[in-house]
């Protein structure tokens, strides 16, 4: 744990499309911030789940994938830079004696900020684990859920599980090792594989090179001995089972999302939602918004757009907290010198 | 006035960027409309203000122009093909006793629908009127708040009034008419006018070759006989007054937003704007709703990008009133192969 305390105006958890608008909208509030974020990316669930499928109903984007809309959203909050803090959880938040929000992150990020707004959609997205007997006494060090530096399997014997581009991706990348692995089994219970054509013809090529083993079937049991694994016990289709060495599982199951802690920061929830205001999405905490799919009102939509307007009136809320003695005007981004000043414009 | 009433399921006030997105997000759910507008054209402020000005804030958009968003939400609502009705105002709304609306334009257009959106925004923009004695008398004879049909101007004495576009534009085109004016004179206070670069120089070109004549200064009286336009006199910059031969004014002196007579179609009203419930933007009347510039709820912002989410709501709103039996579920674009249907996506 790091004794450090990053001193804020404002902090945002959440990096999805929600909370990168969020950030924008603070911005023009002269108000800058940090942004946690689980996953290793900005994006949130638009590049987790769908990436390169289509989204029809952003207004004035008559068509567009996830990851085109967080690219975009990227692009406009790039005056206002706020500082981005991935792979971490918010593990404990706490209101203040003086009324500022203390916020600590699973990798012991230590924060102090004026206003605290929740963007965290349906919770932090966390890898799907092994159902195996075993497998949790074997995480961290022979069971592991991201590849992760390549380096620490040397002159092993690896099985990668799973059938989507993650799984073929770290696969692909362990062969590539110049001191890698000993072997490297690429194992799905059946044998169709979702990735980028270009990823998927690499893993076909090395399998038919010898430099990657393919393996049909479904993980069923781990052999292990004084917490060492040697070997996994595995269904095929035929209905037999067959026994394979390994010394190293890397399980890339997909991410689920988990709301996490949230639940345990005493604010009032309904449904497993936040309950909000509408006028300015505070929560009953006043400087603690929240934004986005976590929250609830009467006519709640989870749906992007509903979260831009939310995001717009938490900025104003903030603003209102973060300068107590500025009146916040509405200004237009079309005629406002003040804003122009804000987003760097000549 | 036509006896030719239109039944709808909606009608929507207003054509400007929330009113097209109110057309996509009632498409959405199932409901075709009809929208009217006041101006010849759809797309409201954004092309009457700021056309070639640049907005920053909507969302995922970090930089266009208000033709720019425009265009984009024509496209996104082109599989709905709303009916437009420009050019009239909506006069009056009447609530009948089977709970449908009533709605009548200034063109005579007689509308009964299920429900009615009111996205009308600062109100109808309608010409600016020329401030001198007698204007009004002549209104629509000899004095002019658009060029219309040019060839009614054959063979007279024009005087076109303004330092924008549109005033410069006008009178291009009468210097154009193959059986055009006698003569065309445009008259700005000052010799400084504001127009795209290429219609600008065609101005200067003209007023070189003599096809167009220049005028500095202001009007300040109209000389008539028998409700006959002659001459204007007109105060120049030197301090002195002359009088000049016209047999018809255009004046292009831009145009302002009216509220018009939306305050007298009984609805509970509040500085001019008509309340709104937060849950589907409905006003007191449980099947007329109100979105973008022209409600107020608490902590309400005139921004576009909170009209798209009020929008969307309404739409949940107008639904549970247009289809009663259905259930209105959360559906997304991305994976809903019945909202894939209704945008004719294949």
């Amino acid at each position: 744990m790091t004794a450090t305390v990053i001193q804020a105006d404002a902090v945002i958890v959440g990096a999805g499309p929600v909370g990168l608008f969020q950030a924008f909208q603070l911005g023009l509030q002269d108000i800058r911030c940090h942004l946690i974020d689980a996953l290793p990316h900005v994006g949130g669930q638009c590049i987790e789940l769908y990436a390169d499928k289509p989204i029809y109903d952003i207004p004035a984007i008559p068509l567009c994938t996830g990851r085109e809309l967080v690219a975009q959203l990227q692009t406009q909050v790039q005056p206002f830079a706020p500082t981005l803090h991935l792979n971490q959880e918010v593990t404990e938040v706490e209101r203040l004696e003086d009324a500022s929000i203390s916020v600590t992150t699973s990798t012991g990020q230590h924060f102090v900020c004026k206003v605290l707004v929740i963007a965290a959609g349906v919770g932090a997205f966390q890898a799907r684990k092994l159902a195996v007997e075993g497998a949790r006494a074997l995480e961290g060090t022979h069971v592991h859920y991201r590849l992760g530096d390549a380096s620490r399997f040397a002159g092993q014997d690896v099985l990668v599980l799973g059938g989507e581009e993650s799984a073929v991706a770290a696969a692909l990348k362990l062969t590539l090792e110049a001191h890698g692995p000993r072997s490297v089994t690429l194992m799905h219970r059946r044998d169709v594989f979702t990735a980028d054509p270009v990823l998927l013809q690499a893993m076909r090529d090395a399998v038919a090179n010898g430099t990657l083993q393919l393996q049909i079937g479904q993980p069923t049991g781990l052999f292990a001995t004084e917490g060492q694994l040697h070997a996994l016990q595995i269904a095929i289709p035929d209905g037999n089972t067959l026994e394979r060495p390994a010394q190293q599982l890397i399980a890339c199951l997909g991410l689920s999302p988990k709301l996490g802690p949230i639940s345990q920061w005493g604010l009032v929830m309904e449904r497993k939602q936040l309950v909000v205001n509408t006028e300015t999405f505070a929560t009953d905490v006043p400087s603690i918004f929240a934004v986005g799919d976590i929250n609830t009102y009467p006519g709640k939509k989870k749906l992007i757009l509903c979260g831009f307007h939310e995001a717009t009136l938490a900025a104003f809320g903030a603003a209102a907290i973060v300068h107590p003695t500025r009146k916040t005007l509405l200004q237009y981004t079309t005629t406002s010198s003040e804003l122009h000043r804000l987003l760097g414009i000549a």
